[in-house]
């Protein structure tokens, strides 16, 4: 009865930032491998496409013309789901029926002028610029009073429903905080009242000795598939210093997010040799003027590849109804992705 | 500054049954349609197939045979993701690692020997057989000491990461109680405590005086797009008397269920005039021999189609990071799916 192990058997596992479960069930891991490991073609992009909108020198669609950038260029959302005009208000009809008007800025920033590149293809100085540009924003847009959270996040691959592959990120940036960030503020400041130290920061500390679910590291972050991780690839970038927000990054922090910003997202690449799709963004304090102590900066990477380039996991029915599920552990994948090739397999 | 209005501002509205948010921009509904209500070809598939795992007569991927069934078929899946004899155990590394031992039965679900069919095109009376498995299901997986919750679901459509088109359901029963069902858990106790009615009958009544989220009722149940949707079409169906669970259900009650379940599919297929995907499943009481008088049986329906039959919504970046996002309202939604024909396009 009491030889069970993560390894082998079926288990949940509590996820210490949300609060929330992940069911894991590595013996289906065992069964046979039915999708195949494929390369896929990849169509080859041209450095500059006259059709994309977000390509320099380019009309989008509100008519606006892009100028001639040449290394990051940030606009606002021709579609923006949240608007700085909204007027304010609530309607409740009883506790059942609450809403509350939304006021927000929403920000499309081009990584790149080149059409054909991606943050894994980019130079570390090349990304950082990215970085520099989610600091100013991180610090224009929290500086309003009616944001209170900004959400930096990339959307990868058409899989991930991102239709332009140009290069590029987005900023949803709002007066509520979020669901997810709400959820790990709560967790992390019951942390910090208990202990006076970050939760990611004890995490972290205890990941680095065990080291089994480490990726890549350097001097200030390190990347990890976190314990808790539900995708198949899942991984997180973690400051070893307890940073709370972007604004609070030194130069040297933020070449160094840069760097391993490229590094992961090579290991991703180089696991079925595809670009590999994603969905990442950046959690850290709100911009509501409360000091927050207990936020931690990190970074979420959410890809949904797992057999091979064409073979997805799905979330859905128990997952959407219940609780997410995955086969390979985290230490199982954690493991395979380490084990790849620094070099990025196009330049190889 | 007072004109603030659901139909035309972001906004974010509550989820009574779970506590969390979603965020409207009922703005965007009004840029160009930019995708198209195109017709799929669909493929017809034969009554029978014979390389079908899940056909009659014919051998499963374990070297099972199928009988030669003639309503329904159920059997234990072949890859369980929960095993029933994992050993139990706790694996507890300080607050941050913590993991326990999860037992529990996955079983499959045949709706019909007939492989071309899909619940809109079945018979009240077929549909009302699969209700009656799910009775039985429900009695006797729940009677079992270690299962205390039973989650049954169908997922519908490759686009929900259904890989065989024959008519089928899971489900998934666990020691612990999943994520979803324990937030609806709690968000019912306390209203429950609060009031002594369940939350969805109050929910209900006021929906039913409201009517403009309703789609379509009979004398036991209610479907409606709640106030909270997340997916552009996501739906509900209620039961007008507080059942606990199907267990409590007489036989006046499960053809009422069958009912509503083909009139409400039905409706989903004549939208864009294709098979149309969703996962759904059923939110009851725990089987932990606790009373549970809070719990109030229902039905999601969770259909990720936006625009047309080839246009999904992608809960991607933002919604994975932060808070999900819709652009038409549910108001809206409704609208549309109440102004469609009751008989399936197929049959006119
Ligand atoms: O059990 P199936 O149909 O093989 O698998 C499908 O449903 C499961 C339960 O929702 C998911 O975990 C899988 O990702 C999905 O592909
Ligand atoms: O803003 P985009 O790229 O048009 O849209 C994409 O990202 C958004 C934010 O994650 C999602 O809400 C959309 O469903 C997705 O298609």
């Amino acid at each position: 009865m009491s030889n069970f192990n993560l390894t082998d058997h079926p288990h949940r596992r509590y996820n210490a930032l949300t609060g929330e479960w992940v069911l894991v069930s590595p013996h289906r891991a065992k069964r046979p491998w039915q999708g195949q490991v494929e390369k896929i073609q990849e169509e080859t992009r041209p450095q500059y496409d006259p059709t994309c909108y977000l390509c320099a020198g380019n009309e989008r669609a509100g008519g606006e013309k892009n100028p001639d950038y040449e290394s990051t260029y940030v606009f606002r959302n021709d579609f923006s789901a949240l608007l700085e005009g909204t007027p304010e208000g609530i309607v409740e009809e009883g506790e059942l029926f609450r809403a509350e008007s939304e006021r927000g800025v929403c920000k499309v920033i081009c990584f790149s002028p080149r059409h054909d590149l991606t943050i894994p293809e980019m130079e570390v100085e090349e990304i950082a610029k990215v970085v520099d540009v989610w600091q100013n924003e991180y610090n224009e847009l929290g500086a309003k009073d009616f944001i209170n959270y900004v959400q930096i996040f990339e959307n990868k691959g058409s899989v991930m429903g991102c239709s332009n592959p140009h290069p590029h990120g987005q900023i949803w940036s709002s007066t509520s905080i979020p669901n997810e960030p709400a959820k790990e503020q709560m967790a992390q400041l019951q942390y910090y009242n208990n202990h006076r130290r970050t939760l990611l920061g004890d995490y972290l500390k205890s990941e680095l000795e065990k080291k089994e679910r480490i990726l890549v590291e350097n001097e200030h972050f390190v990347a990890l598939v976190p314990y808790w991780a539900v995708w198949p690839f899942e991984s997180m970038i973690i400051s070893r210093r307890a940073i709370q927000h972007l604004g609070q990054f030194t130069s040297e922090e933020k070449l160094a997010l840069a760097d391993i910003y490229k590094r992961l997202t090579v290991m991703y690449d180089n696991l079925f040799e595809v670009s590999f799709p994603y969905s990442a963004g950046i959690h850290q304090s709100p911009t509501d003027e409360e000091p927050h102590p207990e936020w931690h900066f990190h970074m979420h990477f959410y890809p949904p590849l797992l057999r091979s380039a064409t073979v997805k996991k799905f979330m859905v029915g128990y997952e959407m109804l219940a609780t997410p599920q995955r086969d390979i552990t985290a230490e199982t994948s954690a493991e395979r992705l380490r084990s790849l090739s620094a070099v990025h397999y196009k330049m190889r």
